[in-house]
This record gives structure tokens, sequence and C-alpha cells, in this order.
């Protein structure tokens, strides 16, 4: 038997199809997004702004499922109607404006080039001025509302782009019949669903990125929508009052889609979810593992049972990454962006593959050579500070800094900015036993994960699962095909390990653990509003720290 | 009549010869020193190391005159025998160990290949434990050295270099029959002084960079330095008791040099001084008017009657600049070498001209728009907070940040840095009505002549002179032969300015004086010991300017 995940990322679209009993990946397929610049629009005047063509997901989703389905028939054991399940993860929080039919307003003439009537990428900045204005109305009227979501209300979530929406362009707001995640609208539309009030929205969107807790009853109450802006006094009936967990049937798939994919109709679709969550799921998350997805940002994630709130940590929510388990998610904003950029704009374009040349002459820098210090903040700052309005810096150059330098700085600024993430939680009572690396850049970036762990102290185990979203979303495909009872049982089948695993030297880590204090002084300084200390220190502890090491 | 004026920088000597009726430099030329890295030797293991082999100097000093002196034959008025002096300036301080025969130790076969026997060039920075001792001394014992000298003993300097040389190269000091600057060395060369006690050392040598006053009867007093380290118990038997002023006869020319470069003997030499005072008689300093040599890094000076000391002013003595006169020294250790350094190691390859492509892009920025910021030091801070052990900062990057922009915040950076310095020789009472601008970034960098005067709020002159040092220098040498009766005579007929003056635009000094306060914030945080202010609306002010002045 099988089960198709579908990965639905920011540039492009994955397809997995697993064979259950070997736990084995069978086929893989990838189709890339064919509108602005990687599948993202973009505005020349606005930097902030980052939008989705839905039309894309459509032209990719059936792409990639036939070529999948196509590789498949080329296997012996292999037929259509072995499948037992379709799950769907998306980026987030991702939303879209549509209308009574579940049409994507952006497929409307009027509104066709209209980037309000698009997609919301998840790193769509333009509402940060929203983003400000709920969390300060929470902290005055309904401060349980933050304690879930480490204390700030970020503007790449949903009601942030709504509001923005709302106030911005009254007319597609206006249209609008609801306004629904990316992960939501996949399934629905596999499942030919066209009753907004009909699909069934993910407990994880829902949780982590629009206020949902049973707790509260679901969504925002009215009151405090209302307050936010006279706009949103009926917001909540454009919304939903129920979310469910992936693994759970969404509905099964449409004719229309059946015969577009050329496989059996009536297949089940699972409750979307978001990659991040998938990908934890598909790379082993369990009790006491952090698993690290290391890719363009970075999602930290674990499971509990029972935890407290957590401050600066993005959410913590039931069921929202394993159903019977609170899920605990945090992250940072970039990581492989933080490099690209600056490899894209900085790297002098002497050598063939800038990558690999800065690699190679990082990997020859000791820890505290460079005497650099990098605050790795060039598109804000998820956790633990949870503010957008903050920005990258570094210090320590002299005439002397080399590009490799600087690339090694970065990385190292992301470790530290991972390590602060790490202790935090553990500071709140969760205690991390293991660390499961997965995303684009475990494999690629062997330094990268020498000093993460070198940084950290800990050992850190690669994922082996080639796809671990895509093969996330099979898992659910599976668990609302029933061929699997829960998470764990399908995990045991099909999540595996590289061989070799990153050990800290610590020797490193002594070195570290003081240059981490700098980053800790510099993080707090400006990323705190009431951090009074001297920083006098720190560029002469770093020249100090350089000067020690370059002469040992 | 005609007067020779010799530049010795920190790459090449240029020599200048001076119609001295009309004010016209009628004949140029340069070399450029053959060893090292455009002359400067350097260690691979030792990033602070610069030096400078003496014998470059002598062979460009032949061949800069010699070249000079061909192309005069060539004009009918000219002769050899209408020399009426030779001027001589140099980078400094920059001292190197002689035997007592005046010759460099270097020429020794057993010291030849050794850097401590070389010339200890000005921005040699080993030296960085002794000027914090020598400072940490004075301080306890003789705090009125440091008042002249702006608080703080610099690495740069005579003493640290003598001390560091003293310590970590006992043959080489102990073979040393004196330490000349390079600004002694030459004259002397020139005039056939072999006897070290016979040499006219420069007062603006002496005062600037080896605490020499006459308020405490010349260089520091034998306790003084014995306690500095057992090893100077006797130094001073090997140093000097007077310094004299440019302008006054060094000496005349000597048979063997006159041979060499093909003129008379007898001509008079003039005590020698710093490339950057000779600089700013050329450009035509008087009171009132601020000179700034901006180059690789930037000198600021100004020449007064009567002033108080000053915080942080590298230095305040008489008769050092211009006779009668006290003079003013402040400066940057880096500006040009900033932007350098940055075309070097980070501008993408794929333009012809890198400069100019960056400086094209950057013209289009407006003040604020870059949402950066820096600190400019890279080489450390020279005014006003004397502190070598700093290091350069940026800050406000994000994903989109461009080359460009950093190029204009290094340049917005190196402004806010000389608007500090001016502001604290005002506060100390040296009111500035002018400012005449040199060296080699005025002409060709018109952008950051704009921003200049921007952030000032002031009016810049640019001076016309093509080789402001090499023309002070034949100042001096026409002084000491006798045409000229002083420095201001001489400027009424040698300094000109360009037709086209810099003017404040008060739209922009208004956003400059938004970011140059935030400088300031980062500057006291990071550059001195007390700061206790938060830091955390540094980055919030910096992304709000940049949406203010972009979406205007």
């Amino acid at each position: 038997m099988y089960s198709i995940g579908l990965d639905f990322g920011t540039n492009s679209v994955r397809c997995v199809i697993v064979e259950l009993e070997s736990g084995e990946i069978v086929c893989e397929s990838v189709a890339n997004y064919p509108s602005g610049i990687d599948g993202v629009i973009i505005d020349d005047k606005n930097p902030h702004l980052a939008r989705q063509n839905p039309s894309d997901w459509l032209i990719c989703l059936e792409k990639v499922v036939k070529n999948a389905i196509k590789k498949g028939r080329k296997l012996k054991s292999f037929s259509e109607d072995k499948i037992v399940g379709i799950g769907v993860d998306t980026t987030g929080s991702t939303p879209l404006p549509v209308d009574e039919n579940l049409t994507p307003l952006s497929f409307y003439d009027e509104f066709k080039n209209n980037p309000n009537a698009m997609a919301w990428l998840w790193k769509d900045h333009t509402s940060s001025d929203e983003a400000e204005e709920i969390t300060e109305l929470a902290r005055k009227t309904r401060p349980h509302y933050l304690r879930k979501i480490g204390g700030v209300y970020s503007s790449e979530w949903f009601f942030s782009k709504l509001l923005h929406l709302a106030r911005t362009d009254r007319k597609v707001f206006e249209k609008m019949a609801t306004f629904i995640e990316f992960a939501d609208y996949i399934p629905a539309v596999l499942c030919g669903i066209k009753n907004p009030k009909k699909v069934k929205r993910s407990i994880c969107a829902a949780g982590h990125k629009a206020l949902y807790h049973k707790e509260w009853g679901g969504l925002p109450d009215n009151e405090f929508l209302g307050n936010l802006d006279p706009l949103f006094k009926n917001i909540r009936e454009k919304l939903y009052d129920e979310a469910y967990s992936a693994g759970k049937v969404a509905g099964y798939l449409c004719e229309e889609w059946a015969k577009k994919l050329k496989i059996p109709e009536k297949i089940p679709v699972s409750v979307g979810g978001f990659d991040a969550h998938f990908g934890a799921v598909g790379a082993g998350i369990k009790e006491g593992v952090l698993v690290k997805v290391i890719g363009t940002s970075t999602c930290d994630m674990m499971i509990s049972k029972k935890v407290t709130d957590v401050p600066g940590v993005c959410g913590i929510f039931p069921d929202s990454i394993v159903p019977g388990y609170l899920g605990i998610e945090a992250g940072q904003s970039a990581v492989g962006d933080i490099f690209y950029w600056f490899v894209k704009r900085f790297m002098p374009d002497f050598v063939q593959n800038p990558y690999q040349y800065l690699m190679k002459k990082a990997s020859k820098i000791k820890p505290g050579q460079t005497g650099l210090l990098c605050l790795d903040w060039h598109n804000g700052n998820r956790s633990i500070l949870v503010d957008q309005k903050l920005t990258g810096l570094i210090l320590g150059f002299t005439l002397n800094t080399k590009p490799e330098e600087v690339f090694r700085c970065l990385i190292e600024a992301t470790g530290f900015g991972a390590r602060r993430i790490i202790e935090q939680i553990e500071k709140y009572g969760v205690k991390i036993k293991e660390i499961i690396a997965t995303g684009g850049i475990p494999e690629k970036n062997p330094l990268l994960m020498q000093i993460y762990s070198d940084i950290f102290g800990k050992e850190i185990k690669i994922s082996d699962v080639p796809q671990t979203c895509a093969t996330g979303a099979a898992i659910f495909g599976a668990i609302a095909g029933k061929y699997f009872k829960n998470v764990k049982v399908a995990q045991e089948k099909i999540c595996k390990f590289k061989k070799f695993k990153y050990t800290p030297d610590f020797k490193n880590k002594k070195i570290y653990d003081k240059l981490y204090s700098l980053y800790k002084n510099l993080h707090d300084a400006f990323g705190t509003k009431n951090y009074r200390k001297s920083l006098y220190h720190v560029m002469k502890e770093l020249l100090k720290i350089k000067d020690e090491v370059s002469f040992q």
C-alpha cells in the first residue's frame, strides 16, 4: 500500500510516494512555481511585500502528482488503487482571500494583478504596524492570548495580514468570503469542497498563527476583534469555529481532481498542516527530541505532554504537531537566507562556486579567529524576541577582514541565535535529550553542523529521510487512510537517520561560550528595552580572543 | 627662483619644483617604493606589523629629484643654480634605528631581513600594549604630558614603538645609536650629516609623537622613562634635547647627494616635518580654517594663537604646523582605506570599475535610505577616543541590503566621525570659520564631499594645489632659502582654490542630524567606559527614518 505526501514550499512543490510496508520513499517529483521571482511576487517600491499566485499552486499540484505517479507506474508492485491516502503541508501563515465558492480573488479579472488578492506569503512583512496593535490590545485586554505565542503577535501571522488587507484594500476585503490558509485551501481543492464553512481548518495553522485555543473557545472573541478595528466587528462570521488536527480526514478526492491526477477518486485526504510541523514528524519528533528544520529560515520544534508557557517561543498548542501532545514551535526568521544574501550580494565573482570556496576557506578558520560578532537579525527576530523591527549587525571589522571570515561569523551568529532558543526552552522545563536536524542545510553544510554542535555542546543527528516534510504529509495521509494507527507507529517504519553524528569539540565550545556571552550582550542591548549595561568590553574582548586563538 | 619640495608618503615619493615668483608648480614627479606590498613590509602571522625599507626611500629620493630636474631643464627660464632651497616631509611617526654614522641597521647584513631593524611605519600597531603602559604611567605620574595629546598616548607613536623594540629585539635595540624619525632622517641624509647629535629634529615630530614640550624641558624626563622600563634608564642619551620648526635650516646639500641629484651643492635644506602638516600649509591653513587632508586616513589641522587642551585631540603644540602658532592636530585612522577594503574584498567582480559603479549607484540613494549605520573604526579610532582597540561595526542589515548601500553608509560613517572631531574642537573654544579639503579623495569623490558638507552643515572649499604636501615642503624650502619671510607671505603667492565649493543641503542635514545622534549613541556605547543608556531605539529609529525617506 502507498501514501502520497505533498509539500508546498516557498519556491516549489515536492511530492513523494511512500511504500508503507517498507517505509521507503519510492518516487519523488518537484515542480517550480512559474510566477514572480522563484514563485514570489514582490514590489520594487515596497521591500516588505511578498505574495504568491494561487494559480501557481494548482499548476504545480497537477504536475508533481502526475510525474510521481508516472514514475510509480514503472515499479512492479505499484498500482493507483493501492493509494490509501493523501497528505498536504504548505508554508504558513500564507492566507489568501477567496469567494463564497472558494475561488481565489486573484482569479477574478478585476483583481488579476492585485497583490492583495493573491496569497500573502509567510514572509510578507507589510503588516508590522497591525501586528503591534494586536499585541498591544492583547497585552491590555487579553494577556492570556499572548502567553501561548511567546508574548508577541507577529507581522507574519494571519490576523496581522487580514487587518492590513482590510485597511488597505477595502474592495478585496469586502469581496472576500473567507481568508483561508494555504494549508487548508489545497486539501479543500483536492476534495472539491466549495463551501468555506465545510473546510476543515488545520489546528496547527489556527493555533500557531490565528490565536485559536480551546481554552477561550477557538478564535479570539468578537469584542476583541471589534476593538482592533470596526472593520473586524463581524469578521468571525467569515472565519471558522473549529479546527482539526492532521491525520483527520478533510474529505475525499473529488472526481475533477481524480481525473486531472489520473488516480482513483474518493481517496481520503488528511487535514493539512505547516511544512515545518510535518517535517518534524517526518524527521522523527518525539518527547525529549528537538527537531531543527534548517533551511532559508529555521523552525525548532518539540512535543511535550505538559509544559508551561515559554516567553518568546512563538507557539505552544495542543495537537499542533503530533495529536495528543502539546506542540512547541520556535524559530529563526533567516538562516540560509542570510548566507544566500551575503554570497549573492557581496561575494566577489572571481570563483566558480562561491559557496564551496567560502566553505573551504571558512573551515580553516578557528573559533574566535575572525574577531567578528554578528546579530543574525537580517529578517528580524522570530524567537525569542519576536520582533520584526530588528536588523542585522556585524562588528569587529578591521581593514584585514575577509569575506570567508564574514561568512563564518554569519554561520556562528545563527548558531548563537539557535542556542538562545534552546536555553529558553530548557529554562522553562522542557529537557532536550537529543537534536535531530533536517531541511536543506544539514546535508549541504557540514561546517555549519559542526559549529552548531560546538556552540550547543550537544550531539546532532541528521535525518536520512530525503523529503521530511512531504514524508510527514504521507504519514498523515496514511493515518487518514487508516493504514497507521498513529504517528508513533508510522515513524517507527519510516524515519531513518544518517550513521554519522556531529559531536561537540569541547575546546571549541569553551571559546564559543565566551563569544556567546558577548552575543547575548548585544542581543539584549539592541533587542530588549531595559538593558543598561556597558558594551565597552565587547570589541576589546573580541580582539583579545582573536589574538589568543591566532597565536595558539 | 625655484624651490624643491619632497613628500615621502606611505607608498611613494612625490617631488615638485615651484617657481616662486608666480607660485606655480612647474614640474612634478613620482616614484613608487619597490619593496613589500606597495612599499609596506607586512607579516602574514602578525596583522599589526607594518614596516618600511629605508633603502626604498633613498632609491626613490634619487629617482624623483632627477626626474623633476630633467623636466625642469626643458623649461626656458629654469636652471639648477636658481634653486633656493629644499623642503622635505614624510609620514610619521615612522622612526627607524640607525647606528652612530646614521646608517639604518637594516643595511647591516646581520639585520637585513629583520623588520625590527627597518622603519616602523606610522600604521604599525604592534606596540599597543606599550602605548597603554605609557598612558597609564603618565596618568599616574605625569598627567600634564597627556593633556597635550588628547589624553591617550598612541601605539602609532615614537615611544610605544621604541619600547616595543627594546623589549622584543634586544640585539637591534643595543646596536642602535639613535631612533630617528623618517622626517629627520631624510634631511640629514641630504646634508651628509653622520653624527646623530648634529641632526636637527623636527618639532612637529617631537611634539606630536614624542611628548616633547618646552613646558617640561623637551622630551620626557629620565625618571619617567626609567620607570617605564629599566631598559629606558639611559635612553635620553641616545635621543635629543632640542627640536626645531620647519623653515629653519637643517643643513646644506652635501657633495655626495649634489652629485647624485645633479644639482649644485650647499643648497639650504629645511628642517623636516610630517606630510599632513606640510599639506595643511600647502593647502592654505590660517587661523579659523580647518584643513582636512582626506586620503587613506584623515588629518584635521588648525592653528591658533591661544587654545586650551582639547580632550581626545591628538596634539596641540607650539610651532608644529606654522611657526608662531599652536598647531592643533586630530584625525581619523581610516577613511579611504575603509572604502578600499570594502571594494577590494566585497565588491562583486562583475563590473569594470567598481568604484565608479558604486559611486554612481550610491549617489542615487537618499540620506537615511540605506537603513544602515556604521562605526568607522576599522583601524581603531584616533580622535577623539584615541583607542586602537576598537573595530568597525555596521548595523541595519536586511536581506535586501546592497553593496552600494554599504558603500554609502561607510562614507557617511567617516563623515560622522569627522563631525565628532569638529564638535570637540569647537566645544573647546576654537571656532571653525572655513573648511579647506585636500588629499587624494576630495577631487575623486564628489559624493563624499557633498555628504560631508551636509553632515557638517558647513561649506567646504577644495584646494587647487595639485600636491599640497610637496608644495608645503617647497614653501619651507623657500623659507629656509630666505626667499620668503614667513609662511603667510608664501601662501599668498602659492595657495589656490577650486571655484566650485560644496555647500550644505539643509534638508539632508536634518536627516543626518538624526543619524548622527544614533551614531553618537553607538560611538559612546562601544567607545567609552561609562555609557549606560539603552540602545533599543537604534535599529527601530533607523527603520523608521528609512521608511519615511523611501516613501517621500
